[in-house]
Order: structure tokens, then sequence, then C-alpha cells
């Protein structure tokens, strides 16, 4: 058995999320009938503090699916140049959506409001329109960058100077709320809508949520269903996702802790670490004069898993199924790995 | 509890189905490592008689990867005016993939060969490529007929001379296959592309299979991860999809059984009904002069529901939960209505 | 020197034309300082009977920044089936526009307004929303069809009572409204917006004009920008373009006679001629035993050209270079080929 | 009579365009019996070194078709952070074709082929797949700044290496070729497509060229249709052209020593002016504390025209209505408005 440190995406789901799902109340989610959806659509609203949100089945299809309906085609989004939305959705936004993305190159995946002030365009016939904001928190090609509340509420303010809605992919915006201490509505009050995501660190086998003001999620439902996400008994997803969000945010803790672990071990050895935040390890690759492609092969080879994450940076991260003992594991195999470099 | 002939998708699953969610090992699709997704995945092409075959949540999802995948922007697509594809699915195919579609009208769903001959596109700067011709069996807003093999066999014929592809809404095609007592793969050999529902009549509570060449699969993948169709441990999905795939087949022939009855009830009950091949029933309420919303509404007073089909046309559909008892019991709620109409 | 019958966009402009060309006044367009396309501009704004005009390079330019004005992305437009917009312009509704096209087959090209109003959606997630319903006046493939006014208004009116804007394609409306013995504003205001071609029948090397109402048209300029319809010093060919509308339109009666002539001297020959309205001739050859293109390549020897509408019908087209002695040449080359079929 | 140093679009045709204009012999150019345009499009390959070259109105449509006929809906280009094309032109990238733009921050709008090559995206599902790189030469934004053949070449070795096509935006080609001192072959050699205007600095009234390999002008034939760009008579737009590419190329020098004059004289009243390269000037205004629009606005009143560039840059360009006594008279009006600042 491999230590796999690939993504928070592999965690499976708890016992009693098993059990949930066993045990759920379901109906047709098309017609609106299954109550467990309609319950964990619910408990999500609230605890965002937005007025609705709607089940989706991934990161992915919550954040297509929030520029869809703030856009329309021919309109132009701001995101950081390092996005997930932006960087690793297959270039949805324009495929699926036909808006534009300008790009900003953030600071630690952080977009400076003066900047997206600048970007947002004017009323000029040879210029498309800027309609959405987009922001990530955690961020993760910055490494798990946690955005603050304060960079949160700077973009927010320009844009509502400006009359353009701000999206939140908050994928794992549950782990910034943790190693900001403070609750995920205080980071989403700062976005008009807000994408989390019940996999990864929350252990939830399959979904997210897009929560928003009450007109705008119903109206997202609408291209939820041309992407073919509208479900029937989706209960069953539901289940476990409502324990994912009401009982497995605290614990995120542990995998910032071990991330940091990991983080001294592998400084120990000389390697360069970005910043740890979160549960996301970024090593940059260079100084050992291999590609992160090579040295992840050999990695493979000592029972340890991770990805790729630029020729030259390899990204670890932590979750539910790693322990302190997985930790000390990987920080040795890495140890052998450099002696024989 | 209302006695619900609105879909067979309101259809819950077995114990069966539900142990095996309990069960099922899972693993990241995204990754490629949930064993059961794999599993259901090569049942589902063997079952098809095609080279590979992809989990997707919806038969939409299934439906517009397909398209998403044979075509690109600017494109045109031959469909039946009435074709799911076409109807109901939010004019996704244009939204998203960019195609125009040319629609015939069928005869009872079933597009005539020669007809779609003459619509394929010559080779002028004025039109668009004809590069899809899509097929829908049974056909839903034709009443769940049945397209015969040799419908299917004139069109890919000559489908197969213009070199266009072929792809098959095959949503509820156990049921066509039932109808004709042939296996699913005696029609889907006559499309290049398929897609079967395995939720609706076979139980399982959400996820369809999109099934073709393995080059063509693989290129589905990327569309499905734009779509926002990559799950994560979708194994707790795909396990009961393979009960639905396996064993839940050939109880169709049930539901067909008593869409006859309710039709033989209110054919004499002097209604005109659609003929019946499947497990849908048409019914028209022209001649009692009542629109099909007002009638719904006055029989879901009596328990009982079903759709409005057209101004004047109401849907029943029999599933697995339809006892022959609640087949006299829904003939009599309409008799009853009828006399004080 | 061939006769040529293929189209009345064959047509050159007239001295006056090419006199006004050299003499216009000309700026830069983009900045909207074309003192002689702001003229032409609201001229035919006048003629039409809209608060505003746009000068566009082509029908088809015309049309689709109409298309893409009035709808977004996911949309649905009710045409006539073989209508120009659907037919003939590449699919670029859906390609550019990403909105589906809901055909109803209409009356000599003449949408029935009840079908109409049962082709607008109602409110339903499965469903695309009608944004736009298209007429065609003249009809091209219908023949050179008139759409009546009350035929245009029956439709107008349906469409008023559902909210849903109607776009003329006005690409031969002069001819409608010799034909009718109205003016074009009589029949464009059944409409919200309208394209007429400069070039066709009234002779002008190149443009259309879009009208409809200022908001509209400031909003539809954005759409042409994105098109590379944006021009320079447009003013030469807005020029003649002024001349097209406000001398050359009476002329179009010539046209419709010497259509009439062909008709009849067809006939004579027993050929099935479609009934001819305006300058367009539909002839068919079956009765020949001769596709229309193996027809067309004999009669291209005899020094005649015209243009393949279907497999076994051609279409001749009168316009201003074609006089009552070149009909009687046509019309003798075809006697000749018949003879010798 | 303002001096309009707005954009060399402004100019207008010379005497002998005119006369070429009103002799033009025309044809239907959508039946491509243009004489006049088949020879511009002869000539403008053959100065361009590719196979065959298209027609198109404007620049904009030329970049448009070019990206259209090299990618589908769902591919990534990548350009140039300030490009024409991703800044200027709409969002038309993303809105018409559907493809996603990664913008990469040029020197000088110079892209550097490490950081191309780098941006070109690996076999992942996560990605959309490069199918194109954009050039600009010369560079509008970056201040008419001339990209080196060399920088051109490392590119395009680049681009080749990866099997991905490059297209030139050289709507000022022969701006960059007179500065260099070389053919624009020598250029367009290092693109697979190029676009260069014929208005702008070379004074026809309207159009652009889209020049590549045979196969790809024909497809790009299709895409114009779609866009309307598809003209009748374009052969009066066509004559002028041919005198731009054979007569007007060498002329341009003129205006780039009338820039350095300019760029010379507000340099010397110390305003901060970017390096010129060609025919454009970019002053920066925030040394003397007022925005560019705001200066723009007093500098009209002293009967001067130009355009703002950014908040505090105003850009100046030259062309052939500039003389130099005009940029004296420029000098001079700043001058007076900065002993009033």
């Amino acid at each position: 058995m491999k230590i796999d440190l690939r993504s928070d995406t592999v965690t499976k789901p708890t016992e009693e999320m098993l059990r949930a799902m066993a045990e759920a109340e379901v109906g047709d989610d098309v017609y609106r009938e299954d109550p467990t959806v309609n319950r964990l659509e619910a408990i999500a609203a609230e605890i965002l503090g937005k007025e609705a949100a709607l089940f989706v089945t991934s990161g992915t299809q919550g954040n297509q699916v929030a520029v869809l309906t703030h856009c329309v085609n021919g309109d132009e989004v701001i995101a950081e140049a390092d996005s997930h939305i932006f960087y690793y959705e297959g270039g949805a936004m324009s495929a699926l959506a036909g808006v534009q993305t300008r790009t900003l190159v953030g600071e630690r995946g952080a977009l400076r409001a003066e900047e997206v002030e600048r970007a947002i365009r004017g009323n000029n016939i040879h210029f498309p329109r800027t309609k959405l904001i987009c922001l990530e928190n955690t961020h993760n090609r910055a490494g798990g960058a946690v955005i603050s509340v304060e960079q949160m509420k700077n973009v927010y303010d320009i844009a509502q100077k400006h009359g353009v809605p701000v999206h939140l992919d908050g994928a794992r915006l549950f782990n910034a709320a943790v190693a900001l201490g403070v609750a995920v509505s205080e980071l989403s009050v700062y976005a008009d809508t807000v994408q989390i995501c019940l996999s990864k660190g929350l252990s939830a086998p399959v979904g997210s949520i897009l929560a928003g003001e009450r007109a705008f999620i119903e109206e997202a439902r609408w291209w939820r269903k041309k992407l073919g996400g509208g479900l029937r008994q989706a209960g069953y997803l539901a289940a476990p996702g409502i324990i994912a969000l009401t009982q497995m945010t605290d614990r995120l803790a542990e995998d910032h802790e071990r991330a940091q672990q990991l983080a001294k071990g592998l400084r120990q050895l000389s390697l360069q670490v970005e910043q740890v935040e979160t549960n996301i390890v970024l090593v940059n690759t260079d100084s050992i004069g291999q590609t992160a492609v090579a040295f992840l092969e050999r990695l493979e080879e000592k029972g340890v898993l991770a990805v790729d994450f630029d020729e030259y940076v390899i990204r670890f991260t932590t979750h539910r199924h790693i322990s302190d003992q997985h930790i000390k594991t990987v920080v040795e195999a890495v140890e052998e790995l450099l002696v024989t470099v």
C-alpha cells in the first residue's frame, strides 16, 4: 500500500458517511424531491452565509456553472494566472461560456486589488465587458496559500465599486478558514458566489456546492442541467456531504500540522520548500538536478506518491489518510533518494 | 403515498444495489483508479459491443459529451425534431458545442433514411458540415416508440456511405431491446457511439454510460472533465450501475405489460391513447376538453402523478414501483374524473 | 458573355453609383466619423421606420449581428426550416452565438402564427429560452415568395404577446414591398429589427443594413466589431448604398416582370415552374429526368448560368442586367436542350 | 482642421487609389469571380511568401478567421498580454471560437521563446490543448515596437518543435519591415499564417489580408463567410489595396522619421516618452500630474487629436497626412499646455 500524497481527493468516506449513504432518504432531485439533497443545500447555504445553494458533481462543475450564470458569451473574467478555474479546467470558461479570461499574476495566489481595478475594462467598443472576478482560497498552485480576510475584502470592495460580481473558488475554503481561525462565512461574505468541495479534505466521495443569492442559484440550475449535472437520487451523495460539512472541517488542522512536519523534514534535507500554510507542500527539485517527473518515479519505487506541479516542482498534499508515521516514512524515503542522486 | 407515473427516473435502488453501494471498493476515478467504475465501464462496453465506455452522471451529459467529441463548433447535427437531445437538453448542443441542429420529423420517432440522406450537406461554403446523426431508441416524445433494427440499419448505412458518424441516445435502449426481443448490441451495432441510462427503468440511482471506440472514449474523457463530470470515488454510483446492467434489464418486460394494461383500461374509458410499445403511455385530453395540466391537477388530488407532454397530451410512465394494483387504481381514478368532467 | 441568372448579387453598380463612390466624403467609421456612412444609416433608418441603422458588409453579417445582439448562448431562435439564416449561413447562429434553432416548415416560406406560438418554449429547466423569431421576406428558398402584411402581422402579434422579439431578414425586402405595392416600412413595422441588402437587386457593390431601436443598434456595433465588420473609410461603399436605397427600388418591378416572362416561357415548354411572385423562378427538372446540376452544365454550354437549388430544382434570378431579349434567349436555349434530352 | 494623430487608420486613399477604384474591374467575389480581388490576393500571397491569401474587411476579421481556422472550441492560444488580438478585439477569440487565451507578458511586445515553451500545455486531461501561438509585429500597445527577425525565429522554432502553428498579426508588418530594412517575407516566414492591413499606414480605405497555405486559406473562406465577410463586388476595395501593397510601403519611413521628431520634441519638454521604433509615440502624463484623458481634452482645444492608451499614457500615431510642420505645431501645442498645467 503506497503512501498517497498526490491529492486530498483520494480520501475515502468515513464509516459514518457510509452509514449515512446506506440510510439516506432519497427522491428525484431533478424534480427537487430528494430530501437529503435539499437538506445538504440548506445546510451549505447557511454555513456559507448565502441565500441558497446547489449540489454539483465537482468543483469544476460548480465553477463553470458560476461562470455560465454570471456571464454571457463575449464577456471577460478576471482571474489569477495560476488559478484552478483558468489553469486546470480545460479552458472550459472559453469553451462553454465563450468568455475571455484576463489573467493577473497574484502574490501567492492573491489578486492585488489595485491591479484588479486596472484590469476592469472601460466602455470601449474594442473591449469585452468585465463581468466577473474569480478568487481562489486556498490557492492550489500557490501551494495551498491562504488569502487573508483583508485581501478578500480589498478585492471585493473594488468589485462592488465597479458593479462586478466576485466568484470564490473555495474548493479548499475550509482549509483557509481553519488556518485563519475564522468561520468560512467570514471569507465567503466577500464573494457573491462561492464554490466549496465536499470531497478533498472533507472526505465525501463526490460533490461540491455552489452558493449565492436565490435568484442566481435558480438560474444556475438551468446551466447545471445543460452540463448534465442534474442527477436523480443524488441523496446518496448528499448524505456523506452533510457529514463532510458538519463534522469534518475541524480536523483539517491535523492535515495542516502534518504538512508542516513534512516541510520541516524536507527542509532539513536541504530541499527548497515553499511556505506552507495549509495541507499542501511544494518542493523544488531544481537544486537536486532532477525534474519533478524523474524524482517522482524514483519516489514511487519507495512507495510514496505525489504529483509534478511544474517541471521542477513537486506537490505533496496531506489528508485524512496520512498519519504522523507516514510523514516520517516519506521524509526517510526522500532522504534515501537524495543520497543516491 | 401517491402513485407516481411521472417518469421511470423516480425509481429507487433495490436492496441489492444499496448493499453493493455500501460494499463498493472505490478509488479516485479522475486518476482512473476506481475499480468499480472501471468494472462498470468494461461490462457496459461488452454489453453494448463497443471497445470502451465512460461513466457519466446523466443521459444529458452522455449525449452532450458525445456531440462535443464528434463535432467542432460550426458543424451541423441531424436529429429528430422531437428527440430528447434537441428538445429537452436546454439547447446544449448549440450552447456548449456550437453546432447547429437540422431537425427532421420522424415517423413515430424514427428518422427516414432517405430524408437523412437529403439532409446531409454538400460541399458548399454557405453550409455547415454534417458531422453527426442522432437517433433515439426508444423515442420518448413519440411515446416510448421502438426504432426497429431495420430502421436503425437503414440510417446507419446511409451515414456510413457519407462518412457521417451516428450517435444513439439509448436512454431507454434496454426497453427497445426487450420489446424487440433482441440483445442491445443488435441495436447499438448500428451506431458509432451510444448512451444508455442506468437509472430510469434499470433503477440505479444516478448515472449513464457513453460507449464507442477506444480513441473516441479517451477524447470524451476530456470533454466530460470540462463539464465537471470527472468524479472522485464514483464507485458508489457505479456499483448499483453494475447491478442495473446485469440484473435489471429483463424485468422491463413487466413495465411494458403494465403500460399495456394501462392503455387498455384508458381506452375502455374512450380515451384516445397512442400506440404503446414499451413503458410509456401517451393520452390525449383533447376529447375531454381539458388541458393536460388541468387534468393532471385533478388527477393528483386522486393520488396519481403523471406529466404533461403537450398542451393536450399526458404521459404516464410505468416502472419498478408500479404494480398491477396501481394500474387498476389509476384507471379507476381517471374514470371517476371523467364522470365529473 | 454569358447570361447570368445565378443571382441578383452579380449586379454591378450604375454609373451614378460609381460617380458617388469617387466623390464620397469619407472618414474613419470606427470613430463614427464617416459622413457618408452616417448619412446612409440615417436614410436607411428612416425608410425602414426604425430609430437607428448600422451598415454591415453582408446580409449574413446583418443577420448574425442581430442574433448575437438579441440572444445569449443557450437561447433558442425560431426560424423557417428553409430560411437563409438557418440554411445558408454556415450554422453561424450556433457557431457564433451558441443558440439553438427551432425550425418550422412554413407555407411558401411564411411561418404560421399558431405554430410559432406552439414552438415558443415554456418555463422548464429542460428547455432553452425562446429569444427570437426570424422571418424572411421575400423568402429565397420558397422561390422569392412574398410574405404578406397580414402574415407578418400575425406572427408579430404572437411574438409581442409572448415578449419575444422578431428579426426580419429582408435581404430582398424591397422586392416584397414592390410586389405588394406597399412601403417597406409597412412590412418592417412588424419586426423589431430588420436587415436589408443594398447589393442584390438594388445593385450596390457591397453592403447591407441592420435597423432597429437605438439602444439595440448601439449594442449591435459591439458585435459587428467582434466579427471584424468595423470598417475604416466605409463611405466608399455607403455612397452607392445611398443611391441603391433612394433610386433603385422601383425598378425591381422590371425584374419581376421578366421573371414572369421567363416562367411563362418555361411553362410553355411544359416545364414545372413554381409560382413566381418576385424575381426568382424555380424550375423542377424531375419531369425531364435530369438532375439540376446535369441540366445546368448543358445550359452553361448554351451561354446561360443559373444555380441548383435542390437535386432537381434550378433557380433563375432576374436582375438589372437581364433584358427582355435575354429572357427570350434563355427560353430558346432551354427549348433546344429539351429537344435533345 | 485638426491635426489627427489618433491612428494611422484615419488615412484617406491617394488620388491614384481613387482612380483605381473607379476603374476597377469587378465580379461577384462569393463566386470568386472578382478579378481585382483575385489579383490582390495573388500579389499579397507573393509578397508575404505564402501559397494563398484572402481579402478580409479588417485586421480583426483576419485575426479572428485565423483563430477560427487554426483552432476548435476548447483549445488554448498563447498570446502576448497586451496584444491586439487579446486586448482590443472584444474577447472575440473566446466569444466566437471558444478558445482560451494564455497570455504572457512580453519584452516590448516580444514573446520570449522559453516562456512560450513553458506555456505550451502537456498532455493532461485538466488542460486545454495549445493550438496556436500569436505574435504581433509591430506591437501596438508596446508603442509600435519592432519584433526582430531573431525574436520571430526563436518563437517559431519552439512552435515548430512542438507542432503548434504560429499566427502573425502583422497589421503594421510593413512598418516593422521598413524599420528593420528587410522584406516582409523575411518576417512572415516565421509564421504559418499572417494578417496584414491595407488601411492604416498604407492608406487603403478598407481591408486586410490573411495569408497562409492554400488548404488553410480555403478553410478560412468558410469562416469568413460565417462572419459575414463574404463580399460581392469587393474589387472596389481590392483595387486601392493593390496600390497600398505595391506602392505605399516604402513611404512608411517618413512616418517613422516624423515619429522620431515628435518624440525628440516632447522629450525636450521633459516629457517621458517611450522608445520609438516606428510610427507610434507613447507619452507618459504621470509626471505632469494629469490623466491622459484630461490632457487630451485640453490638447484637442489646441487642435491636436491623439488617444489615451492607459490612464496616464497617450498614443500619438504618425501617418501620410502628418507633415513636418504638423509635428512642430503639435510640440508647440503641448509646450503651451505644459506651461499652464
